[in-house]
């Protein structure tokens, strides 16, 4: 395989070359209808208002040829070691079926890894049923009502964003909803707070931490313990309020501490882990196995589409590529996330990490300094609720920060009204059609200030309306754009090294600065 | 007054040939120690971390005084039409106090301004106050227990973002509090979902919005209100759960649908309200006007502070001078709010309003167009939080984001554990001086991927506790900072007219196309 950097890419430095479409003049309604991408599920990518034209394409068809994108992948869904860093296998995909096929078996550390994964979930179906059935219950005899999720990064954020994206899904086609919480951060007080909403007799915890080892979740794994020990209930007790998901190798595993073990492994990193046994338990719990399996689908029909060499049917690549067109050629170091759906509420603050955490590097994945620009950095609110808040920037700033819309035509409960002819659904998305359209276009006047210079590029994924097969195929989406985004920047998307100095510093913080008289000096003033 | 653009003053120009200071080799615990400034409450600011020496500062003081950025201030604070754009005075600091003292007060529409901000507070304290004792009930004769926002943008961000900074506080201090909530988008999943946890019975609404006409917030009190009539309240009845904060030339003025009415008007922007009735009605129904009087009074104290013409005695100038050096010098266009502290989890959303809605301007305030980059992208997570997540880009990314940190040495709520001899709390801010010198000094390696360039910019603000004082000052230290830095550029931070574009077509959509292609094909794929 070749592992070149993009700057030593011909291809490359013809894109280079090849300036943006000018929106306000190419957007036309047969572009509209002609940009468009299917990528699991019903969603569907277009991308009509991205500044890319017949010759852009043709370019990153040669650049993802050359660069043997599609090869690359292949390699990830075979096992081999594409985490250089950590020498490990990538094996998120598997975790939602065999993309290969059923005859290319992944073996690591003697295991066949497909089957690993799925007997995990097949426990955490078994164990869910019995807990929403209320054949299992608390240690007072009570059915559980919440679960509470103790886990902090990726075993945190994207099970709360994925959580939330169901809430509305399962309310309105009546599905039993086991209400859920989170504790993540050290501040106490997120303890504090989420133990004084929940009743710790009908509360099951689930302890998140792939090592075992995670400083935040431990702390607040003896915070929620010794807040039940003093409120009467015994070890044993608590025992049956706990349920673990960690690796096998853990501290954590085989512990008689908790009533259940579900485990995972060091080949999906933890942005990577919704769709393992640490989005799986949470979800299993909270809406039932059968809504986490069709969010499974969704994912895995995201992942196949990904296998298409021809980069206009292959949605996560050309989102990459026209990402890496924005960011290296274009130069822009930002890009905000625009759901427009109150359920999508967490889903930027996951993707945050996921791109931010994969692609924020500057070696190469042999260790190499590279010379242009990697991951940008990734914000996003809900709208109608942002376009009263940062659009403005988005609209008329100095700067250009492309834009990812996302919409549905259905809202997810079944409650709507109608005010001055139209629906709330139907004005939320007239809000959404209307942005786009304004952006790109943008709008003359005499008067500088009303003026809108347009040029504002976006793209938009959109289904009928968000299942749990909609919403597993969109995540998946963003995980394989910025795999691939990672295999055009030639980095190791599956490391994260950055956040080592930050623990060994506070590592020494709390053995009292160990004679660093800087950190000294903040603890005289912080402490 | 002498109103130039930021390119045309000499001093900017010296100030663009001074390079940053070199963090690792600059940073010392006597440069700790001497980089503080008190902003209001027990706050203080440490730009410690900022690459700007002495230099810097010489500049930055001559900056200030050359672009009179004092005595556009007390323009400001004296009524002067200081947002053009709209022929406004701008007088939220008003709100909270006269900083100019007693004899300096503003008249406007024939009215004194500071006796009508006091005087709804006044009224909102008399009103939360029989609603908190239970002496005003609800239609059901009962005690209200639960208080919900509608509005959306400036009415919903910052009044959310303080309930949320205070509740631990209200928990820590046995200060009884009601439950809020909030519903801002138009999407009509998230009015549905409060509607389904809230018990009507118990609930009082407050319908937010200044003109009267925003179409959100509109629609949100209609589905609230069709919603209770489905469930056999009354008109009525209805009334006696609504309280209105609008203007007095609002549509919703004096109407027999609210059972109280607050007022606010023009000279106040959605963004710079949490101070006025937008923000009291809620923050004092849920925690008591006491509380939301000492709130006011820390960002009244900040207001004084950024009186102070030295800008190393001025927090929130000089925090603005740092900024621009940043933004112009530096070129780096985005900035990170990193608070280590749970409250503060809607905090950074408030201030991606605040901040990207004032300064994200492409015209001065006399519509010309500039030449330089205005407000930055503001994002942001609550540590540790982040940590795990984004923070691998901020430590090892391509580009540098300059990031604010926020902290506490106590914790809000009155329950903390030991783990491995250290409180949670402890954990807290041992995190966060490890973060602020693992970013400032970075690390050498032998392996380029665990090295660590350090120069990532930062600044810290801190104080003992996050009350209400601290919290108003710091909410002040922004809208303070952020109009310095709107002073500099030499823009109108207080107007939005690029929210304009997006509403003339959504209206254009719901009006069927209106004969746009463009949208109609849009309206082909979403509708």
């Amino acid at each position: 395989m070749n592992y070149k950097n993009l700057d030593q890419s011909l291809v490359y430095n013809s894109l280079k070359k090849l300036g943006p479409l000018d929106m306000p003049f190419s957007l036309t309604k047969e572009r509209i209808k002609d940009s468009e991408t299917p990528i699991g599920g019903s969603l569907t990518y277009n991308w009509a208002t991205m500044p890319v034209g017949k010759e852009h394409l043709s370019l990153f068809q040669q650049l993802s040829d050359e660069l043997q994108l599609i090869e690359k992948y292949r390699l990830i869904l075979s096992g081999a070691i594409m985490n250089e860093g950590e020498q490990r296998s990538v094996l998120h995909h598997l975790a939602r079926g065999r993309v290969l096929g059923e005859e290319n078996l992944v073996h690591v550390d003697g295991e066949e890894k497909g089957s690993f994964y799925a007997k995990e979930l097949q426990k955490i179906a078994a164990f869910s049923k019995r807990v929403r059935e209320a054949s299992l219950l608390s240690s007072r005899a009570k059915a559980f009502t919440t679960v509470v999720q103790i886990g902090i990064g990726g075993s945190d954020l994207g099970p709360r964003a994925l959580y939330h994206a169901l809430q509305g899904y399962a309310y309105g086609q009546n599905i039993k909803e086991l209400k859920a919480h989170f504790i993540s951060n050290v501040d106490p007080d997120d303890a504090s707070e989420i133990l004084s909403k929940i009743n710790l007799e009908e509360s099951l915890f689930i302890l998140v931490t792939k090592s075992g080892t995670t400083l935040e979740t431990l702390t607040n794994y003896q915070f929620v313990k010794s807040s039940m020990l003093q409120k009467g209930f015994s070890e044993n007790d608590v025992a049956k309020h706990m349920v673990v998901v960690t690796s096998k190798s853990s501290p954590l595993a085989n512990s008689n501490e908790f009533s259940a073990s579900f485990y995972i492994d060091d080949y999906i990193g933890g942005r990577y882990s919704s769709t393992s046994a640490v989005g799986a338990t949470l979800l299993s719990l909270a809406f039932g196995y059968e809504v986490f399996e069709q969010l499974l689908q969704g994912a895995h029909q995201n992942d196949i589409s990904a296998l298409e060499s021809d980069v206009t049917k292959n949605g996560p690549l050309l989102d990459a590529l026209i990402g890496v067109y924005l960011r290296n050629v274009l130069k822009l170091p930002t890009s905000a996330i625009l759901a427009y759906s109150q359920a999508l509420i967490r889903f930027a603050a996951h993707l945050q990490q996921l791109d931010m955490e994969s692609n924020g590097k500057q070696v190469n994945r042999f260790g190499d300094a590279i010379n242009y620009q990697t991951g940008p950095v990734i914000f996003g609110e809900p709208g109608t609720n942002g376009q009263h808040s940062f659009y403005q920037l988005l609209h008329q700033g100095t700067d250009t920060v492309p834009l990812q819309f996302i919409g549905f035509k259905e809202n997810q409960r079944n409650f709507d009204v109608e005010v001055k002819n139209s629906t709330s659904q139907v004005k939320l998305v007239a809000n959404l059609i209307a942005q786009i359209v304004a952006f790109a276009r943008g709008k003359e006047d005499k008067n500088a200030n009303k003026r809108f210079l347009g040029n504002r590029y976006s793209s938009l994924i959109y289904a009928q309306k968000l299942t749990p097969l909609e919403l597993g195929s969109l995540l998946a989406h963003y995980e394989n754009k910025v795999m691939f985004q990672g295999l055009i920047w030639n980095i190791n998307s599956f490391d994260q090294e950055g956040v080592q100095l930050g623990k060994v510093l506070a590592d020494k913080v709390l053995a009292n600065g160990e004679g660093d008289e800087i950190l000294k000096a903040y603890m005289e003033i912080l402490f």
